[in-house]
């Protein structure tokens, strides 16, 4: 027996959603709830992978059924396809298992030929109605299924109405439209080089043909891209008898929402237009009434509606976006789905249920996804102002948010500007640490170079800065302070807009709107915090970022990078004096002069966080990174230092690495120079010291010691700290218990985590590294190469953003394996990226971490999604 | 009870070497074989561990087991230890597991005080001998245990001599003796603190630590670090009872091999001193008689010996080199170990000893170190002209062999000064591609940067080229072409000497002599051939290399690199051309160029290679490498392509990456340019089409694709290969078989090695890369990193010089695992550097691979290596 590839309406329910679409299971699940809804069946999912796998040809196994099919709508309805008497219309939609705009349109009226038309216009006996329907649906299938431009049938038309001088669509009669068929019919042939299909089966082929050919169209390519929908879900069809809204002043049809999609407010929300097809008000071409209206007009049709509604949300426990079509008094509804919403409506919607007992909390957790968040967070376009933008480019979402402002190349430019009072966009060709006075200071950042876990990337989201990176496209000529891209040339001071979330840059201003945080978001919130298992940290670097998280909900931080520190001006010449120096003595004086601020900023961050535990780690960047790049540096740093530029340059020239990914940073620094960990240790405890004798808050440090990928070095470095720490605490008088672990971002450090977790008290998976190594691909080299291999449909997506759990997340386990094995209580984080995205939070908690570490504005995220893991894992326990 | 930490010499044998020693199971061994081997103990290698681990303090335990084998000396031998009367006198040795100098040196005599010698004085009835070996003791005692410099007690006997008036020792009476062994006690207790120690034992416990403390000794570091000998195995020390062969004409001392170490020839070998200590044989102060001599003075102590001799070559199956003593006319063995012996000896041996029947082949093929082979390979220095050279410096010993030559600073002034007929060192910061005919017209490579795997290392081994690498002391002033080295300065021109195996680095002209491969060679190596099941294939390049390889005893090709072929002159601007392309159209035409040579390139080596497997990767660097590197190249290649410099700078600019190794390369530049996938699959299948045709070779190409980390980019690639070479096979008319695999060297490859089997044919492990990418380590710029690492004990040696069996073979055992499972014929090979290094080899076999692949000149190791595998393994299973 051949595989079932069509499904009736009646033998669906909506759990086959991966099968039958979204769209056809909830068209099964209400014909079992007894609604109106116009018969049909729906061609699987399966089909549209057999056909794209299988040579883009429709099977005959498919044909067969399909054909059996619509011979039984035949029989249940007493009518027949094609037909001249009584003639079956049907209407052929997509429907993936998930909503995707961009898929195939809607075909409507199938099954109309010359001799189903006359048919149609004595059974409805409006000839006028028939040939309206046949014309419209030869310009829908020859542009929808064939390809044929449905402009050409338009120029036609319009010639058409030239020679007899109408001059609008109502001056034509019934024998006029019968014409027009003709015309189009022509104008089809002359197109496409064969007759306009007459078989009604024939014309239901190539249109379910036309759906699975849509799955592969560029507009759904992007669309899966953008919402992680992988390419062999595969969509279905649904094939449903017509039924007519436009047949008078007794039909119509409307889209309503069971709740208010933008405010969330419970009242039924939407839009009718009486004598009109669905289509129509979509479209926008006439203008539509409020549902409400209908209690006027139409009382009956709007009580049954709205008991239908509620028992809609009832049924799905959620708002439902609905479309309901009236045929002459009879109301039919003709699809439902979970509706789509604002972040904010999302929250109310389900604070609100849950308070009318119609879902209970953890339900409630599960409706909102974490990634909506964002909007809330971040300022936003004004909606109608963004109407009239047009986007000139498109790169990486790297940090979400809008931003108008005018443009500067350079870090420094960009602080002037802002300090004149400019909203400041900062285009650079990829930023490094030493900007970031001026990525501070800048409404947006935009770099032509690195993905989403590049420097820019990470930068700005812990900033809550909107930043789109990696646009190549992009000419920069930074001698002459202007760019080009999509042929418009951008100078310094021009205005440009950048959506962050989208990763569309604009040409102009664009007001934004700042977001409102409600009252909903923090009892949403509460809900979350007590399901979840796995806690939540911040990646904060100073005080200002961690009262930001704290406030967001942040429970200690898991990653303080030490280096942003030493870029400040009054820090950065003796950084670089202690890098210059020839001698460990010369050394060590210039980091004598560092202790003091580290000293300072450490406390600093001690008393915003109290109790909570506070990860540290030691320097990590490459140190040529704090090497001047201007002639002014070098010469103030020569006057400095008493040595000639010349030297300083040699100096620096001698850090110069090919790979500095994976060169002499992170321990290997203080294998080389013991000292920098002396200093920064020295720091840690001191800091501590102080605060808790200040405050008497029991401080517990944690010393992380990144790039780790072999145990004696851990050893090493370790010894270091431990040497230092433990002294100045016998020496302080004050008991002061503290932590020494290590990063895991090196994939050497995963295959021997059971002999790293032998001196480690922690693992913090650096997953932003352990993803570059893992897959031998720079972040700031990235662009190029992912934008080649998105268009070749080799990656589906940017592999980096998302925790890859196939490779990096095998590796990981293996650590954790080996890890625990090692030391059963091993403490278990990650402060890589992927801490604030909700796929990889969610693996993060079923692999066992004990917490996730992210940038200050994904802490909301992060403790929604590490809830919906922990109600999931229930669910599957 | 206590562990048992000391050992008698009756309580041990040979097979407990690891606990005793070497030196010391020898010394059972000798005793259980009924040798005259004077009696004593061994405290083990675990106590030293014990002490190292522990506070390095040797524990009552250990003290108190030696005490009571010292007990029972004194009763076996009726002597006392520290006895005025009948003293008994030891020496204290140290002895590893492998041969270890820089160990602490022997203590002989040791027992002796004020009382015990007036008691050897009395038994001896010779004063003068007792108080000289006082003094030499108390010497000895204070420099090798105490650290109290010999030149201290020279400087004082010198002031003594002077004082008497003396010219010589031989001046000094007994009594004058006897006042220096108490001016010696003076100068002792002034430099220590403390008296010289009478008690005997308290002598003993402090040479047994001393020999434990000098296990961490730095030269002991640079040893273990040469030899590959872990820390952790630790030594033992050997207690001995004195033997004199100092006791006048009946007496003597020897060091005798029981064949030629030099060349291997069957004949007792060494020399014998009259009336001397062992010591005195090795010193070289006096003059020793060839050991044969002793038949007319000795003639029954040197019949004895040689029936010694034969038994223990018999029963050690080996060459041995062995010390004796003769103490008034009765021998004694004090030592037996198998001999070091040059390469070719070794060999000699070897193929002597089956066609003796002492040793079967497999046991032959056991006995030959595969490292020792590259003696044989590669010109040496004239050892008596290296006598006077001085090293100035010492880096990684990159490629082996001898060299000396005129310094050049340019690979295209390497050039000219070779056609002018002059030997040159190329001198570099680090090599590039671009440098490869400079180095191939050199004799020898010196690189500022960079590590075992570095460019230059590479590309040196495959050329058989010597190269030092990582000489990070290295000042160089590329402008001015010199540069510094140990206070020296060295110009454009000036001569140096590279000895590429121990890495050091000599001023001025060293003499090289060019190796002798002998018959025993071949002989020897076609018996490893029969042992071994491994395949055995070189990495080459051109028609030169593969014959080179050949005539190793190569059985294939396991990787050709085609981008080497690019640089050469005429074809490097037609390479830029294509880079420089702006159009798809463009690049193919700049391909079509290339496509002669590619085709002509591997048909050459086609021929050369018959039937035997050929691997050839695609392209695999950054373009960036190809671009033009002087004004002179670009102003060239503008007028070829009628562009401007400025725009072809901007272009190179455009191809500059921050991490190269991790950027775009390898399978990514066949994702963006298919066309060149295509090209060289062209090149690739026509030439063995036409080799096919014109000379009826089986040839089965093998497809290569590098840097795979997903199936996904595999199976585009692959597809674009598979399409090109199934068209270009049906147009010929001819049948061809070819395979298309992938390098595994990423990280990711391994993990998901599963999903890349079902599109690979064969794996190639890159292991250069993958342990790279798994240590997260450039070998570019490991040099300083490796450098502070080995000097604080973190690695033992370069981690990247032999395969990381704890990380990255545990990711290759997770990629043979998941291959195999996947697809069950899977071919796999290596073709990293480690295809060519004995104990990566030997990891190779173990783990299950088909064949390795190496540079051509360590084929023959390979070879060895692989055979030593599989006999290692038979014993096993």
């Amino acid at each position: 027996m051949s595989k079932k590839w069509v499904y009736m309406f009646s033998e669906g329910d909506a759990s086959m959603r991966s099968l039958l679409g979204g769209k056809g299971a909830n068209l099964c699940e209400m014909i079992n709830l007894g609604l109106p809804v116009p018969d049909g069946f729906i061609v699987t999912t399966e089909a549209c992978t057999a056909y794209n796998a299988g040579g883009k040809v429709l099977s005959q196994d498919v044909k067969d059924q399909v054909s059996a099919c619509m011979a039984n709508m035949e029989r249940s309805s007493g009518k027949k396809f094609g037909d001249a008497s009584n003639p079956l219309l049907v209407s052929v939609r997509s429907g993936a298992r998930a909503s995707m705009p961009g898929m195939m349109d809607t075909v409507l009226n199938l099954g109309l030929n010359d001799a189903a038309t006359e048919g149609l216009a004595k059974l409805t006996n409006n000839p006028r109605f028939a040939y309206d329907s046949y014309r419209r649906f030869i310009m829908m299938f020859a542009d929808v299924v064939m390809g044929v431009s449905k402009h050409t049938f338009e120029h036609a038309l319009d010639e058409f109405k030239a020679q007899k001088g109408y001059s609008s669509d109502l001056d034509m009669s019934a024998d006029d439209l019968k014409e027009v068929c003709n015309l189009f019919k022509a104008v089809y042939k002359q197109n496409h080089n064969e007759e306009f299909p007459a078989s009604a089966l024939e014309q239901l082929y190539a249109s379910i043909t036309s759906v699975f050919q849509s799955w592969d169209n560029p507009r759904a390519f992007i669309y899966r891209r953008m919402n992680d929908i992988p390419y062999d879900w595969g969509t279905a069809v649904n094939v449903q008898m017509m039924v007519f809204g436009n047949m008078g002043d007794d039909s119509g049809s409307g889209v309503v929402f069971s709740r208010n999609a933008a405010s969330g407010e419970n009242e039924i929300y939407g839009e009718f237009l009486i004598n009109a097809q669905g289509e129509d008000v979509v479209a926008g071409v006439r203008t539509p009434q409020p549902f409400g209206d209908l209690k006027k007009t139409m009382p009956a049709i709007h009580d049954e509606f709205i008991d239908y509604a509620k028992k809609l949300e009832r049924h799905y426990k959620d708002m439902q976006d609905m479309e309901m079509t009236v045929e002459r008094g009879k109301l039919y509804i003709l699809q439902t789905r979970n509706g789509k919403r604002t972040a904010q409506a999302a929250l109310k919607i389900a604070v609100d249920m849950v308070n009318e007992g119609l879902i209970n909390r953890r339900e409630a957790i599960l409706k909102v996804d974490p990634r909506q968040l964002d909007q809330l967070l971040h300022p936003n376009f004004d909606p109608t102002a963004l109407k009239n933008a047009k986007p000139i480019g498109k790169a990486l979402p790297a940090s979400p948010g809008a931003a108008t402002g005018r443009v500067y190349f350079s870090a420094k430019d960009a602080e002037l500007a802002a300090e004149r009072g400019e909203p400041v966009i900062l285009v650079r060709m990829e930023t490094s640490p030493d900007d970031i006075m001026g990525m501070h200071v800048s409404k947006g950042i935009l770099t032509v170079r690195g993905g989403m876990t590049s420097h820019a990337a990470v930068v700005a989201r812990g900033m809550g800065t909107c930043c789109i990176s990696g646009c190549e496209e992009i000419r920069l000529d930074m001698p002459n302070k202007k760019f080009e891209l999509d042929g418009h040339t951008i100078k310094e001071g021009d205005f440009i807009s950048l959506n962050g979330t989208t990763g569309y840059i604009y040409l102009g201003e664009i007001e934004t709107v700042e977001p409102e945080i409600s009252g909903d978001f923090a009892e949403f919130m509460s809900w979350a915090d007590c399901v979840r298992t796995m806690g939540v940290r911040t990646n904060a670097d100073n005080p200002h970022d961690a009262k930001v998280a704290l406030d967001f909900g942040a429970e200690g931080i898991g990653l303080t990078r030490t280096e942003h520190m030493f870029f400040e001006p009054d820090r950065i010449p003796k950084m670089r004096k202690m890098i210059m120096a020839e001698t460990e003595e010369d050394r060590r004086a210039a980091l004598g002069e560092l202790l003091p601020f580290q000293k300072q900023d450490f406390a600093g961050i001690y008393e915003v966080m109290g109790e909570r535990p506070v990860t540290i780690r030691l320097l990590d960047p490459p140190l040529h990174e704090f090497m001047p790049n201007t002639e002014e540096d070098y010469a103030g740093l020569s006057k400095i230092m008493g040595k000639t530029v010349e030297e300083l340059k040699a100096k620096a020239e001698s850090l110069h690495e090919l790979n500095p990914m994976m060169g002499h940073r992170g321990c290997r620094l203080a294998v080389s120079y013991p000292e920098i960990a002396e200093m920064q240790t020295t720091a840690i405890i001191e800091a501590a010291l102080q605060v808790k004798k200040e405050k008497g808050f029991e401080i517990v440090p944690e010393i992380m010691i990144p790039l780790i990928s072999e145990e004696k070095e851990l050893q090493y470095v370790k010894d270091i700290c431990v040497r230092t720490a433990d002294k100045l605490i016998c020496d302080s008088g004050i008991k002061l218990k503290y932590m020494v672990g290590t990063m895991i971002e090196i994939p050497r450090a995963c295959l021997t985590a059971d002999k790293i977790a032998a001196e480690a008290e922690f693992f913090s998976f650096g997953t932003n590294d352990l993803t570059q190594m893992t897959y031998g691909l720079s972040r700031d080299d990235a662009g190029r190469i992912l934008s080649d291999y998105t268009e070749k449909n080799i990656f589906e997506g940017d592999p980096t953003a998302r925790l890859d759990q196939t490779g990096v997340g095998e590796l990981m386990k293996m650590a954790i394996a080996k890890g625990r094995c090692a030391r059963p209580g091993l403490k278990l984080g990650i402060c890589g990226e992927h801490g604030g995205e909700p796929s990889s939070v969610m693996f993060c908690h079923d692999i066992g971490l004990d917490y996730v570490s992210c940038s200050p504005f994904r802490v909301p995220i992060a403790r929604l999604s590490a809830a919906q893991a922990a109600l999931n894992q229930r669910k599957e326990d």
